[in-house]
């Protein structure tokens, strides 16, 4: 392991986190909206951490200042792994050093910082805040960093999905399809042009994404904040009550157009973004030729049709919304006629709520307009598959990947018809082309078993650790904790953001103990890097052998 | 297809299963303990099913008149599938014959009677009897026919155990530790050979524990039917409360010694008859050199106390047993200081309820001395995880086999590894010797994927399909179906029988609608012959086919 150049590496890891810091400065600002009095501690917290992430890139840079040679496979794994661990120690300064409130009457831990900021950069969404909207507990600088750190958490996937189409088996079949040109073409160059048409569109979506929301009134502040958390498929509101706050102020907001805008941006963001690109150079024939996106689509609009019909059936989006309506209106209602109008208004309101719950969770951006926790048991227990299924390769979302879903499905399915014939050996197949490759076959089974693996660990760990009192002490009962530590744990590990009961739409993360959080941080970091690259940190042999 | 020789064997299937129907009609009569008013119904069901039973047998005996030649794997597996659906079929003749009732009021649909059969030739042990210690709603001849089941179908497991020890790698490749002699001594003789020594463990095992029984005062009713529960690793009892029932007893039977003798032998029953074989001819050594046999134990160890240490700290044992306790005796208790005596009590209690639940999960057995389902939840948990780790191979336990796990974690351990040492190829080894076989490797890691994608299938189809009012009529909680159902089909698809619930410790699965039931009746099936023989008869070029 050639340590010094690790070092120079990971120093500009820490120069470009302090760097990224700049940006939230501003908004402390009276000329951007802040309200110095309570911005003053946020914006000293950011330039505090800004030194110590200069200091430790100066460091670093010193220790690794004969670092040169060539980056191998393991160096590239080392330095993947430990840039996010980077990331998430200094991300976290900003939290602390501005002594951001978790409650109204307690202050972030480290741990609990160290959450937020990997939750950030892992595009994740969970949070440990529960007051959002009081500048006093969260300064506005503070909470810009929050979103911000979605935005370059984004932008990290992009550049590593590039650095692994360079490289493995595994990386080059998956993107067979997508790549343009024949594969004889310069690697080298062909890397290039991909990692500029993928950044290229993420800062047009982004950008496009913003406009759009200050068109529907948004300010610039909440347009960017919601814009990153929508393109990075994260999920950090600047409301308690997530993309539903709309909904509270009809005098500002026209809800059901914000909802249908970020419904279509998650949706995008989860797309590859490759396919993106061939849109915007007029080649729609290709997204609609790859079998990745169509199946993608296929999901979504059957899950969707699927939960907004159980949900009618069951009367779930009668009461839609995150806040609990008025009681008066409640009132009102009963004893009332459901004349046709109103039936027909339950069903445009159960596809409006259905279909951004279902993209939300799909693209693993975490979003919510509606408590689905109170959904049918059938809607629940869709979404918690869902989970797993994420969004497509290429992409910022989480998850495993609709395309490993695929391959997984059909490799099953050809292992299978071996057993009874077990001299036919059938290549595998994608959208008519052969993609065999023995080792393809092998690494998808095994990264389904590793996740099935680290997903029951992670719950057992959370069952047996994590005390009742987290449930019975919040108002949730002690008998869900089965089912709410399943979905925490796939919450964290495909990057979602919410889950059910303790975690669900309405709720957060705060009340667990700092090693459950401590867990959540590692589960976001495996889930969001593929899990290798962060278990092998843990190897002893992967640091000692050459 | 030979479709000639498939009838022919099936026709000695047929021929078996009312032959076997015999030993159940004597418990009818006045002479072994029968109430003839009640039991005639029984008795004359059980000669009907068995006139239908050789019926069938003939007229296929009749369509195979011309059945000769090989049997190829084809064949073997269609053989193996389609016998498991027959005994299916006709095991669930007597109780439609004898109009046996699952509850006071109704008599068992033919739906109802196929569960139960398939719940005993599968040795699962899942009911949808609610009342069991009533002659007049299920007679004592068609109660003792529902138990053999059990003892056959345990044979059965053996039998096919047998027949795969002769074919394919993984089979081989899984048996090598455990077969003694040179791999080039005849394979047709020593197939016979461990076919012979399987047979008598088991029907020795079977004996023993029926005299020890009787010896602790059981009937020799009770104490058969006991005993076939116990050594098929099935879980059918004689009474409503399971073994909970001696307990309640105490003027007749040592409930605690009753106890540790069925701990005992469900222990023997999930271990690999090979290893007791060995044990019986004076070679104790195989057993402690078996890495499985080590791995189980250790399991069962550690769970134990894990659970146990969990459980006193959650009071979870101070009212065990199956039955309430005493209102009176509550009452009692109440206000006395717990002085040592009684602390030493409930440890012990918690060690007896403790050892005897996690060793009758983890073997597949499911009988029940403590309602386990309202334990904390860490107990709950960690007995979810253990349904699916199930006995060891060659043992008649269900679930995935401590081997498949243990080659599971070993092989993802490996492939981990070459994610960063890619050059370096380690051979898997079991027990210090190499089991090198990549078609091992990706049989395992295929068996896991197709058990998860079988599960999460299974899960969502009761979710979505079993209606709330399943939960909520019988006096459960609707909000508990998404883990409910999870437990159902853990239970079902592992072999094991009771979940959580609506199908907990005291609870069984008479209030499923007809499909769920069907679809447990299937999943019953595909746990205990491993997935492929009954997967295959559903493709359709299967059977086209050559």
């Amino acid at each position: 392991m050639n340590k010094s150049l690790l070092c120079r590496l990971l120093s500009i890891v820490a120069i470009l986190i302090g760097a990224s810091m700049t940006f939230s400065l501003p908004w402390a600002l009276p000329v951007f909206g802040g309200d110095w009095k309570h911005e003053q501690s946020g914006f000293w917290g950011l330039i505090a951490a800004m030194f110590v992430c200069f200091g430790v890139g100066i460091v670093l840079r010193q220790l690794g200042r004969n670092g040169h040679g060539q980056l191998f496979q393991k160096e590239a794994m080392a330095v993947v792994g430990l840039s996010w661990v980077l990331a998430t120690v200094l991300g976290a300064l900003p939290y602390t050093f501005s002594g951001t409130h978790r409650t109204p009457t307690d202050r972030m831990t480290y741990v609990d910082a160290m959450f937020e900021a990997q939750s950030g950069f892992s595009t994740t969404g969970a949070t440990v805040l529960t007051e959002l909207q009081d500048p006093k507990l969260v300064p506005r600088c503070i909470m810009f960093w929050r979103s911000s750190t979605h935005f370059l958490g984004g932008l990290g996937i992009i550049v590593l999905f590039v650095a692994i189409l360079g490289q493995g088996s595994a990386g080059k079949a998956l993107m067979k399809a997508e790549m343009p040109g024949p594969s004889q073409s310069s690697a080298q160059a062909r890397m290039q042009h991909t990692a500029w048409v993928l950044f290229l569109v993420y800062v047009g979506l982004n950008t496009l994404l913003t406009v759009l929301l200050m068109l529907e009134n948004l300010s610039l502040f909440d347009a960017l904040c919601h814009a990153f958390g929508t393109m990075a498929t994260g999920g950090f509101s600047t409301y308690n009550a997530s993309i539903g706050y709309f909904e509270t102020r009809p005098d500002l907001y026209n809800a059901s157009l914000i909802d249908y805008t970020i419904t279509f941006f998650m949706f995008l963001a989860g797309t590859n973004f490759m396919l993106i690109y061939a849109l915007v150079i007029f080649q729609p024939q290709r997204i609609l030729a790859d079998i990745e996106w169509r199946v993608y689509v296929s999901i979504i609009l059957l899950v969707t049709v699927l939960v907004v019909a159980v949900g009618l059936y069951n009367h779930d989006f009668e009461n839609s919304g995150m806040i609990s309506p008025d009681p008066a209106a409640v009132a009102a209602a009963d004893g009332t006629v459901i004349d046709e109008d109103a039936s027909k208004q339950t069903v445009a309101k159960g596809l409006r709520y259905g279909m951004f719950q279902v993209v939300s969770i799909m693209t693993t951006t975490g979003f919510c307009t509606d408590n689905f926790d109170i959904w049918n048991s059938f809607g629940k227990g869709v979404m918690l598959v869902l989970m797993f299924i994420g969004g497509c390769a290429g992409s910022t979302g989480g998850g495993l990947k609709v395309i490993r879903h695929i391959l997984f499905v059909k490799i099953l399915g050809l292992e299978a018809e071996q057993s009874f014939h077990p001299s036919v050996v059938r290549p595998l197949r994608l959208g008519g082309s052969p993609v065999e490759d023995q080792a393809l076959r092998k690494n998808i089974l095994v990264y389904f078993g590793l996740i099935f693996l680290i997903f029951t660990t992670g719950w057992l760990f959370t069952i047996s650790l994590e005390p009742d009192s987290t449930w019975t002490d919040n108002g949730h009962m002690a008998e869900h904790k089965l089912i709410d530590a399943a979905s925490c744990v796939a919450a964290t590990l495909n990057n979602i953001g919410p889950g059910y009961g303790v975690v669900g739409a309405t709720k957060n993360y705060t009340h667990f103990q700092w090693y459950s959080k401590m867990l959540f941080i590692w589960l976001m970091m495996i889930g969001r890097l593929e899990i290798y690259v962060i278990v092998v940190l843990f190897v002893p042999s992967f640091w000692r052998s050459q």
